[in-house]
């Protein structure tokens, strides 16, 4: 017992250091290591695992919408990436370059991919020529390098795991309608599997991504009501065709510019799950991405019966589930805490008692509750268990937004909104960068989330400078 | 009907000029595109999905003999590389080197890893101190990089696409068995999934990775008589962990070395797939990783209901296959054509008296037999004409491989049977580096393949020195 102790000692309370707990969960549910590459991170095989499912039920929905899977190469070479201007200025800082390859100086240097849209670009320009080849729904799995200055696991790294899909049209209303398709796909993503309610809505111009016409995004909220992009969906016009010289002739036999998207998540998909979902015992994890679902803990265990009725159970339920029996000499306190922190959704108990009875405990991850199950029903008790501890991390989740969202209508209100009360704010705007620089400016790093979809109107004026406001804007602090 | 024959005029026979044929097939089947990356290659979604599909099977595979994943950071510091000599001196001079980023040169360059046999050591150092941690059973899927002077795709680009397996163990005797294991599985894999039989065998010292204490390979023979390395298996003993300090605490207390493996196979195997079992037609794809297993084409699709049926027919199948109705404005000719460009296994014809007959037609990718089959049992049909598919391919390789295999005793006769045969030559030899090297270059080319785990004694002495023959060699040229 006194392992356990340290165990749960070893964890930092989150409302005593909220970031200190998240370094604490990620290195003690065993989710990720560092590395002497400064920036990087290693995922190790727990966190890879919560990748592979986020991975697996993703790619999944967009295959089902008509997307394709491709691989571009790793590298850009400078001329390439300097096509179109925008995106060159908003990616060359932060850029990896190789410039020695095979022991000799490269006559033009190749950068680590950033974003993939200008290999897009070339390969679209050699692929596309009439009407028949479009819409082109193409995605990528891939991993992809932001020198950052200061790194935190899963949430800024300098490479990091992503998807980015690229897509061209024939139309502008076709690519836009993709652009919010994707950006919904996400939406239902993060509720159904993740357990995350989230805001979304456009980007205002200062935010948009670089070269994009529009930027969508969507903005789930952390426990400590601190907002993390979660995932963004850019409408590019035909800039990049133009650029690219990227044509085809139209139904009409007239030659055209393709209308472009793109759209993309990435690993810090992990640190959104971590920071919306976990408590003081560790991490917890929504059923639909758990590699754990289920962890069988044997009572008693040297008691005769009990290790093999435990490793039937297993059997069992791995047909079904993603489960794990743990029959190894720790003691019991010990691995309860180990699989709390570990945050498998649900806990099974098996004693010499439960056998006699026919029987087990189930555990909750989320409420704790206990509830003792026959054997005889244990899949529908165990689905029922995990649905709930689904249903239980949303109306979490759905709580603290609504309980960390105000309103400001002046500048007054929302600087003593955000000091005292943090979280996010929505506000009205007039549309004016120089509204959001000041409000960044006199918060000292608060940020326009976005437009949402659902806006309502608070008052007539901008909460910044008081002239007519054209939106209301969700403002917040960001990861 | 002119198009068809445009299309098949555009394939180069493979009897002509085997090396165009296979670039004609590459490009022509969709599989890959050039970039204006040197050496890099984009997988389109046709060859990116045959890739998927090879993931999908040899992940389950590693999975099954309780391998875990893992994703470990892309780049390796140079001082990290240096660490074991061996290494070293094998993999810098094919290195891309990143010298600057986020716009400063860096302090230490970092190399895009080639392989990352020194990542994973860091990381065991880490997570390795008693014998409890052993066995460490991890695989990464992940993009790699080495610079290369020729590129072709799919054989040797200067990035690919692979997976790397890295294991500690507490014993030299768990190691090298894993390291055998490995092989076995790519074997299987190789027999079941890619329809390709291989000889499988142990490097020669001259041919082992570098760093490793034994290799050993699988090694397919293509179309033409060339070999193809088709995948590998380490055994490292200890002097990686040596090199970088990993240690731990055994069963009788006392601080040991682990014994290390690594394997790996990667995007090459498209490459052997096309050349071992492709035709004058283009690609045929073994069932088992075909992105298209059947595809249907409707007869006179403008008459009446034949659409309806032949969608009817698709979804009912996409039930149980990966299933595509080609229903396009073509002609039926160039659908004929081009799935056989592609190399789907089997075609699956529907006309108006078809319909009327309750029945389809199968056509068989390798063989062309026709076969008219009832709709009502239509899977039973389609399941017999995969795995004939799959079994003829298998059949026709073992043919190839047989037929292209001799023997020789003496030099002379090596020499001729290289230069009037090709293929593979079974030789004894003495064990002497320098017979591998006059070989080489008395053939301009003819490497040792490996001593094959089933070896045979043809005569007592090397073929090349005439001194005590130590082992047989399967030699021969490669891509």
């Amino acid at each position: 017992m006194a392992q356990d102790k340290k165990l749960v000692e070893q964890i930092t309370s989150m409302d005593v250091d909220f970031a200190q707990w998240y370094t604490d969960v990620v290195k003690k549910a065993e989710l990720m290591d560092y590395s002497s590459v400064k920036g990087c991170m290693i995922f190790r095989p727990y966190g890879y695992a919560i990748w592979e499912n986020i991975q697996r039920e993703l790619d999944a929905r967009f295959k089902a919408t008509g997307h394709e899977n491709v691989y571009m190469p790793m590298f850009i070479p400078e001329s390439l990436l300097q096509r179109e201007k925008d995106h060159v200025e908003g990616f060359a800082p932060e850029c990896a370059w190789v410039t020695i390859g095979g022991q000799n100086e490269l006559s033009e240097r190749l950068c680590v991919r950033p974003t993939s849209e200008t290999l897009f670009c070339e390969h679209f320009k050699n692929i596309i020529h009439s009407y028949r080849d479009l819409p082109k729904l193409y995605n990528q799995w891939c991993s992809v390098v932001r020198w950052e200055k200061t790194t935190r696991p899963f949430l800024r790294t300098s490479e990091f795991l992503w998807q980015e899909g690229h897509t061209m049209h024939e139309t502008a209303e076709e690519a836009k309608a993709e652009t919010l398709r994707m950006l919904k796909v996400y939406e239902d993503f993060y509720f159904d599997a993740l357990a995350i309610p989230a805001i979304t809505g456009q980007k205002t111009d200062k935010e948009k991504f670089a070269g994009a016409e529009q930027t969508y995004t969507i903005e789930p909220m952390m426990h400590n009501g601190v907002a993390l992009q979660g995932g963004t969906s850019h409408y590019f016009g035909d800039g990049f065709a133009k650029a690219f010289d990227i044509t085809f002739t139209d139904r009409e036999n007239k030659v055209s510019y393709p209308h472009q998207t793109s759209w993309g998540v990435s690993t810090r998909m992990i640190g959104a799950i971590i920071m919306c979902h976990g408590d003081d015992s560790g991490l917890i994890l929504p059923p639909k991405i758990a590699p754990i679902q289920a962890v069988i803990i044997p009572i008693a265990q040297h008691k005769e019966g009990v290790l093999e009725k435990a490793a039937e159970l297993r059997d069992r339920l791995a047909a079904k589930y993603r489960v794990k029996l743990d029959d190894s000499d720790q003691s019991t306190g010990w691995k309860f805490s180990q699989y709390e922190m570990k945050g498998v959704p649900v806990r099974i108990e098996l004693g010499p008692r439960d056998i006699e009875n026919n029987s087990c405990v189930l555990v909750s991850r989320v409420t704790r509750e206990k509830k003792v199950v026959s054997l005889d029903s244990l899949e529908s008790e165990v689905d029922a268990m995990l649905a709930q501890v689904h249903d239980e991390l949303v109306a979490r989740a759905k709580k603290n937004l609504a309980a960390k969202t105000h309103t400001a209508t002046t500048l007054d209100e929302f600087i003593d909104v955000d000091k005292n009360q943090g979280g996010f704010i929505k506000a009205m705007w007039c549309g004016d960068v120089a509204c959001e620089d000041k409000i960044k400016d006199i918060t000292g790093g608060v940020k326009s989330r976005c437009i949402p979809f659902k806006e309502e109107k608070l008052s007539d004026v901008c909460v910044c400078c008081g002239k007519p406001a054209k939106h209301m804007v969700v403002w917040g602090r960001q990861y």
